[in-house]
């Protein structure tokens, strides 16, 4: 059995780590920790846990170092970097659920959020995108994990971006559940200004716009554009995404090309021509689904479903751990999506 | 005070209709109708109604003809074109909710819906976007009140295409509340089957993409591209638009040019620089809330809201019907946004 | 023109003030404060406001006597008694929707809440239920707005207790919607924690059982039992009362009962016999909806709805007003209930 | 292997039938059947399944007797007790999730619902609450999966009556997310009549209030008052119910006598003093969270919450299939309750 601690176990990251790890039948969560809660049970945050796991949270800024096999930071980028510092050797793995080591270049990181301040631990990292590193992730020791938006545009655009398809600007039209804001109090997440509501936020200015660019830029020269709104559901994330084939390719070659390039992938799944994903066709489960159609000018819409806590956070980060310690990649992740 | 009958109370636009009448101060409701509720007062279908209005519904099927100066025709599509037939002659004013009359070219209705069996009709209807054509619509007898889609789309793209400043294609992201789809029971609509999850539908087929395309058409020779979503809220469509200018403009000029166009519309809100709408902000209401944004090399996101059954659908049928009648435009549609 | 000024407007009760009071054809908002965001326009702070109200937020820490005909209170309980030492004199009316003078016995105010540190203005101060005590409303210069739970419970059962027709316990299991919360950003108001979710709060230790318990006890001597409940829900209450009845009544005759006694109310509506209320139906508006079943045992089941912010809170609180000004109790309440 | 068929497959029981019983190591489903949808694959009904269960769906009328080891009814009343009839035989395990077997006395069945066709098998049946009746299921040959309602307010109240321990009047006051409807299309049932609302339906006339007074009735006469209201969620009871003790006893012991009682099962979870159930912690799990407290004059309130689709119909009809089986009550019913 590995042994795994969830730094910063409290938010929704580290509950949905918890729920999926507790049947995993390799590895064992010997720590959770919490500097806000340090001391209580981990069931006392989240009753649902009653009779179930009831270990006790000690203080995240103890020193950790060498407890565990595996280590999941989930913490506000910035402390993240701190505390990888301090973890981060030969023999453990830590995935990084924050932002702080997804950037390779660290002057786009800075721009972005903050100053940088582990520079030397930039180059060990992986960015945790199975379907795009997996290599890379076998036997690495610190893989930043990464965002939620990212993951449903980057697996949408993928095909597309490897083949080299595309000519036009690419608009990215996304909308999250509000998990997606963590657990901390604040008004934007507050549900009375939330539920019976729509709209647009961070226009063109949101964080993971960079995450997504970079990843496009590795492929193609197009300038993306990224709008997020914000859900009145509490999980899922839906990606649609215009914009223009260099040569007409009907729908049903699109698909096939997708589902070609994707054959082996255990959590993408691509949809039959003419439906499209719906955020409940993969809630509470690591898929990505996946639709296209494609107009006779060129221009091409992807859609995209992820559930933002699994796929897009830590069921990745599971996903990634499977594959850094060399064992069945879907271990813990065979959950059925769950409706309604 | 005029008398004002609306044929097919019983679903969410006669609700609101009714209630956004009520307080009218020169009209009066004189005829409720419905053929599966004939014979019922209308406060048994909305209890909500009990001491407020206890009309008594008589069947659709009757002969209404001349028994109202106004007509607001709340009908399926084919069934309005049948009762327009009925109603129309020189003296009464009919403002159908259909989609019937809203098409100048009965092939473009034809192929998208079914066929046109009052195309005589045709010329006589006025599409009633009062920001496009309020001065055909003072004294029209046949109003053809805009899809909910399409006058989220048009609005928001209004400006620039009066100024032919695009010149990329238009992709339009719209997010609707389930009230759009009626008060029929179908199971897509059902609590469970919406609720916590949110889809595209109708990808690039919907029966609103002709008719933005038409109207954007009249500027530009752009295909536009549209794809509704279906948002768990009860009311409020969001929608964004994506395309590229012909000149870069900074957002500041946008927003300038919009307030500019807009200047004398009662309805019309521009959001400052870095603000943009939310359904919250005009739900109850017969606002059309705009934000804009531009980035350096043309492209240009443009993001509007409205209630979609006020300025969606019975709130801007009595902005026409006001208009029609000549009155003060605002009558009865002064409410303030609602929330939380 | 009557002069108002709502001290603490930035909460759901000073929304929702505003709103009603803006189309008030008698009275002007002429002062709106708050601490947190003075110097900021009130329709920065709630976008929906933007071209409607764009009053100026000045320090609710002011002096603001002598400034305004009515002042509403929407401060915290203890700020608001402070607030009502230094604005009260025999001119101004002050509506307290805090719970610091609802109680006539200062004793149980301070078991249930804190030190009462305005004791002497209690004995001007008026519990403001219309249904119950219009009579001292008027010309009230200071009156206690209910709060929402109690205002929901005692109408519902204010006609068995002015007949003494109970003789059992009385169960209270009322529901509300999220706004009752209030605006303070806290965790159990997020949306992830009450989305999808259902829970009892402070079972039998909620500050408005004494309240509900004080009225109750005016009439006869039997223990409340107070369980509140949150909904997903942005607003209403539905308050299910089970009691017992001294002697079996038919559900006809106690429908009778209570048409008879709230015959005169303008904001009360008793549905006819195997209907109940649904909080969709006194949305937005000032009404209180009840039902009743009684059983042949004489057990006894009433069912009321309200909107918490309306008939629970700013409501009452404006048709305080109007009764204390001695204009039409209704004006500004007359909207009708919205949905969907 | 035991050979599974699921009659009726398409709705939401069918469905978390499906998802709970894919996973489960010693059954295999080898039977889904529905006349609406014959010949279609079930993951085209639900989606969520593509690529995890691609069965196709024969018709339910067809002959199935003696293919499977088990079945479950997933019918309409009526519709069950018919195939009941056609599928029993001493081999295969019949677990109905209809009502048509839940009565031992037909005559209130018939009062209830509607003519019992099946009679000759009612002494077969066992009621399939394993909390009360697991020897009786253990080798029964025909289930009566219990309704959802009295699931929840039977466990709730079963260590009270067991030890007589109630004198007054038992109020049972049960609110329900929406999929305890079903799947068939109702207008009650749809988006914009349950969002953002709340109501009491069926008062003191609802099918489950006879299922529940007839396990009370085996403990005491008192008469049950079932109230059932509808939550704008998609899963999960809770049930308020309140009474008065015989004795008054302290909520401490009063929790100590439910954890005795309750001290094997799997699946009842008992609250600590002053907590309370929240349907979030039971979604998506077979778990009956209980809390209770006591007032000293011997008032008594218990809440209990579960998974209306899971304890209150398909987790508990696999338990049920488990105990009949003979093996681990708890094979695939091991799931951690999931939120947000």
């Amino acid at each position: 059995m590995w042994k795994v601690g969830i730094i910063g176990a409290t938010g929704y990251t580290g509950l949905v780590l918890i729920s999926t790890l507790l049947p995993h039948p390799e590895i064992k969560i010997t720590l959770v920790t919490s500097n806000t809660y340090k001391g209580k049970k981990i069931s006392e945050i989240f009753p649902l846990l009653k009779g179930l796991f009831e270990e006790k949270l000690v203080p995240t800024d103890e020193n950790h170092k060498g407890k565990c096999d595996v280590y999941f930071l989930c913490l506000p980028h910035g402390s993240s970097m701190e505390m990888a510092k301090t973890l981060f050797d030969s023999k453990s793995i830590i995935i990084d659920l924050s932002a702080d080591f997804r950037f390779e270049d660290v002057n786009v990181y800075e721009q972005t959020y903050t100053k940088h301040t582990a520079k030397k631990l930039i180059p060990n990292a992986v960015f945790g995108l199975p379907e795009l590193y997996r290599n890379r992730i076998k036997g690495a020791k610190l893989i930043a994990n990464p965002g939620c938006y990212p993951t449903s545009a980057i697996l949408a655009l993928y095909p597309l971006l490897k083949e080299t398809l595309i000519k036009g600007d690419i608009f990215i039209d996304s909308k999250s559940g509000v998990s997606g804001a963590g657990r901390e109090t604040k008004l934007g997440s507050m549900f009375c200004e939330v539920s019976e509501g729509f709209r647009a936020y961070n226009v063109g200015i949101h964080r993971h716009e960079p995450e997504i660019q970079k990843e496009v830029s590795k492929f193609v020269s197009m300038k993306v554009t990224f709008v997020p709104h914000l859900l009145p559901i509490n999980r899922g994330i839906l990606t649609t995404i215009y914009s223009k084939l260099k040569t007409f390719t009907k729908t049903k070659g699109l698909i096939k090309l997708y589902k070609e390039i994707y054959r082996d992938e255990p959590f993408i799944r691509i949809m039959e021509e003419g439906t499209y994903p719906d955020t409940h066709f993969t809630r509470f489960s690591n898929y990505c689904d996946i639709g296209i159609k494609s107009f006779d000018d060129g221009r091409v819409v992807i859609i995209s479903a992820i559930d933002n806590l699994v796929k897009g956070a830590s069921g990745q980060a599971v996903q990634n751990m499977n594959i850094a310690l060399g064992i069945d990649e879907t271990l813990a992740l065979t959950g059925i999506p769950q409706y309604p």
